[in-house]
């Protein structure tokens, strides 16, 4: 799927408002979006470092993804997403090496991107996102 | 400690070789160094993917760090690792913000990097590396 770059990686936490002070404090980030995600029952904050950004995800609901993480594994690194060209062509070529997905097409995340999740179960304990900016003509 | 970007994100693997092809068949990344680092006892991979390194890590020992991560919440994510410009100023800004350290100076670590970690009980359960390439007159 030859990814270009790491376009973010995600972190579970459990207040956001605290981590984000983390982040702007120790690492001298400056968060430039707060974004709710209603179907993923989470709040989203992003930074940006180089080419990749930084984006913590605090649960709205305990029973949604975040909150059952959290629940089981403590705050911490929770998933890492690849930008590529053309997601459901990823999902293509990762279909064709045996790995399973977690989204069959692609469907619109935070920021505006296209994304897909595939099944970590796959991906050696990995919670792998790939995206993509949608083609105008899309 | 205004970071310049992610140096690389560090995975706990069971089996170095089997995950080395899965990064090349299915992200088209190449493995540039497979190195051994004898007192964090493991193997190391490593992949660049534009400013950020991917770095696999098998374990030589159950009982040393990665095998016990391994043991506790099998494969997956295990660290992520900043570039910094001084990775001793870098420490004393972390104890200046009430960041608990793993490594109190920095000390040598793979690829010749000057490197430390924080402890992840201060860093909202993210264990977090810092890392600089040592400067010529050092």
């Amino acid at each position: 799927m030859n990814p270009t770059h790491i376009e973010h990686i995600g972190f579970a936490v459990k207040d956001l408002e605290e981590s984000i002070r983390y982040w702007e404090k120790v690492f001298g980030l400056k968060c430039y979006r707060v974004e709710e995600v209603a179907d993923q029952k989470v709040r989203t904050a992003f930074f940006r470092l180089g080419a990749t950004k930084i984006e913590l995800l605090e649960s709205t609901d305990p029973g949604g993804p975040i909150g059952k993480f959290i629940e089981k594994r403590g705050e911490g690194m929770h998933h890492i997403a690849f930008a590529v060209d053309d997601v459901q062509a990823a999902l293509e070529q990762a279909t064709e090496n045996n790995i399973a997905l977690i989204d069959k097409v692609p469907r619109a995340g935070a920021e505006g991107l296209q994304i897909a999740f595939l099944d970590p179960r796959s991906t050696y304990g990995v919670l792998t996102e790939l995206c993509a900016t949608p083609k105008p003509d899309k």
